[in-house]
């Protein structure tokens, strides 16, 4: 007997027979003779209606407390039904709001971080034989307020759930099989991969892959929960998000991914002295902009380059206020470029792998694609180019790196 | 200064910008220097919505437990958007679930009652200035279950909350102007009441007016707290519902009223021994068939008929039923009528002059109507009679007692 947490989405629960559908799938694991948890999101369309609704009211901006408590009840709606649903297939089964389960958070609504969760009256209703059904998304602050954790934090409930009660695995149902070495769509030849480790998991997710969301994965890292990625459409074994040591399938680079919402900006010519980044980077987080990369060229005769990127969405006002800062900061010129694509190559291999750094770079100028950045990390290299090459170069480096299996890289 | 409880229904915010209304209206109150708590309940419509969800899954009976957590997020989904309609008018306010508030109830689910609540984390409230939002409808259990009060229960809610924090008065803002002595869709020279007695308004409540709810009446009742039903739509005085001895207006008759909606069924020739009421009546509890009127005429040679009421819309059964038991007790016939109607007087005047009733019966006979069934209580006298008659006995009765004022009636 396992004890288990599964975590069904929007789409999995957005209409009462998708709903039977999981409370089919539940009961079936309950019969099996394991005791089982689900973590579930609201009927999708439900955080959409309800936001349209506080947007008659200033929204959640100008109301965060009571935004929380409207979107809150997508979730309640949800544990309700499919408590009952799961009940009609003669299951016992009991629904916990995040007050009920006690799923305490900080108080930073829409944003909330889990403290806390009380496992035990979570496990006397799992040792009764009941299944717990449990509202993900939202938490409660210790005066009581409702907190949500931002969307897709369901996945991180579902997490902190496994970890709490000490679960034998958490299962994240999703539309894809698993977690693929690339987008299947872009590169037929991408494969399922078994094992994941965390970090590549959180890198990949950072890259864009969608499958799991970054802070779920690395509350799962600290407290080692074992996740399972799999089809809630059928039974096959998905991906095993898992601990380093138990992750290698032998890969140097277990994925390749593009990200095509980024735009590129360079500030030319400024002084290289101290205070400069400053002037440029905190005006822009005022207001709310996230930089991703950030590239800065030896200077040389005192003047530098600085390079970063920005979410497409906040590519033009990004630029003006960059513009606006460059020149109170003397630089020669602002300009950019939205037609840009970050490729990225992931794994935990490359920690022991010298030149896979310098052999991606090989791959891409065979296909004649000009680098323009390129930022690194321990287990992952990423070159931004122009937007027109982001498949070809993922297919390339997809072909050079995983469809060659573990084999040892070119030398330099 | 004073403190004041408000109460609106579902069609007060059945949409954004009732809401707005709503919000409207209280932050008026707010600002003329009182301190105001608000209860409501769900956007019209949006019970029903989530009734025929649950009814996909077996609906509320097969999911007590359940179906609370299912519908409390109606009222959730108010407070959360009046709270942010109020504040954006300027006015601070705060809201709060059943569970925030420490309303607690017992552990029936769907007709739950009230047992205490937590005043001190609503003053804190108040005393800062702000309003405080509250869930109508819904309460906790000793245990933390969601619990709902029963349909109509934000009125219940409302008072209950008005007798914890002391209010001096508890405002139930409804789509009439406030209780008037006959229904003026049949009776025009019907007339709005200044003041009428608990006593009084739930003798009427029971009668089929529909202003209050007559659980939250008796909750008036019990703890003083005085109710003011008046309009949504405009500013004017309405009725207030108070106790006894502030109540009178000199009148002996409060009010005239008529119920439609029972069916009368007759058990003829029962010989006249223990235990033939408890077969009769036993058999109609045991499926929910609710009696209303019960006569039983004094037997002659050892038999007597039996004669009750019930709604209408259990007439058939109750009918199949009873036909059941009225064999096995040895009864001669069992029939019923469903034309027809019952027609009522209430006054607290009635406890002091005599000869009510039977200058009601006169005043009938006057007009032609034959008195079928006849019950009184303390203030009240009601008669079944055909129904096609109802109209016209309400506007005869109205005539005699109402538009006449205080007199004293005819000596029998």
């Amino acid at each position: 007997m396992s004890l288990i947490v599964q975590k069904f989405g929007g789409t999995s629960v957005a209409d009462p027979e998708r709903i039977q559908n999981v409370a089919a799938r539940v009961v079936e694991t309950a019969k099996a003779g394991h005791r089982v948890a689900v973590v579930v999101s609201a009927m999708s369309g439900e955080t959409d209606r309800l936001d349209t609704l506080a947007e008659q009211f200033g929204g959640r901006e100008e109301n965060p407390r009571e935004y929380d408590v409207l979107v809150s009840t997508g979730e309640q709606v949800t544990i309700a039904l499919l408590s009952m649903s799961i009940r009609q297939l003669g299951q016992p089964a009991r629904s916990f709001t995040a007050a009920q389960m006690g799923l305490r958070t900080d108080a930073a609504h829409s944003r909330a971080r889990i403290e806390r969760i009380d496992r035990e009256v979570l496990m006397a209703t799992l040792e009764e034989g009941a299944v717990a059904v449990l509202a993900g998304f939202q938490g409660v602050d210790a005066e009581g307020n409702i907190t949500t954790l931002g969307r897709g934090g369901s996945d991180t409930s579902a997490v902190a759930v496994a970890a709490a009660i000490e679960a034998d695995v958490c299962e994240i149902y999703t539309d894809v099989d698993g977690v693929f070495t690339a987008d299947p769509r872009v590169v037929p030849a991408a494969r399922k991969l078994e094992r994941i480790s965390y970090d590549e998991m959180i890198e990949m997710a950072s890259l864009g892959a969608k499958v799991l969301q970054i802070r779920s994965v690395r509350f799962a890292m600290r407290y080692d929960v074992p996740i399972h990625v799999r089809s809630s459409f059928h039974k096959g074994e998905g991906t095993w998000v898992v601990p380093e040591e138990e992750a290698m399938e032998g890969l140097v680079v277990s994925g390749v991914s593009f990200n095509k919402k980024e735009a590129k900006i360079r500030v030319r010519g400024v002084r290289d002295v101290p205070g400069v980044a400053a002037r440029i980077f905190t005006p822009l987080s005022d207001v709310g902009i996230v930089v991703d990369v950030i590239i800065q060229n030896l200077s040389q005769d005192g003047a530098t380059d600085l390079t970063f990127t920005v979410p497409r969405s906040d590519y033009a006002r990004a630029l003006q206020i960059s513009q606006q800062s460059g020149e109170s900061v003397g630089a020669e010129a602002v300009d950019g470029d939205d037609e840009i694509a970050k490729v990225s190559i992931v794994g935990l291999g490359m920690k022991d792998h010298a030149g896979v750094a310098s052999r991606m770079f090989s791959v891409l100028a065979d296909e004649g694609i000009n680098i323009q950045l390129i930022t690194t990390s321990e287990i992952k290299v990423s070159v931004v180019i122009e937007e027109k090459y982001a498949e070809l170069a993922v297919r390339a480096l997809h072909a050079a790196f995983v469809e060659t299996g573990a084999a040892e890289p070119q030398a330099e």
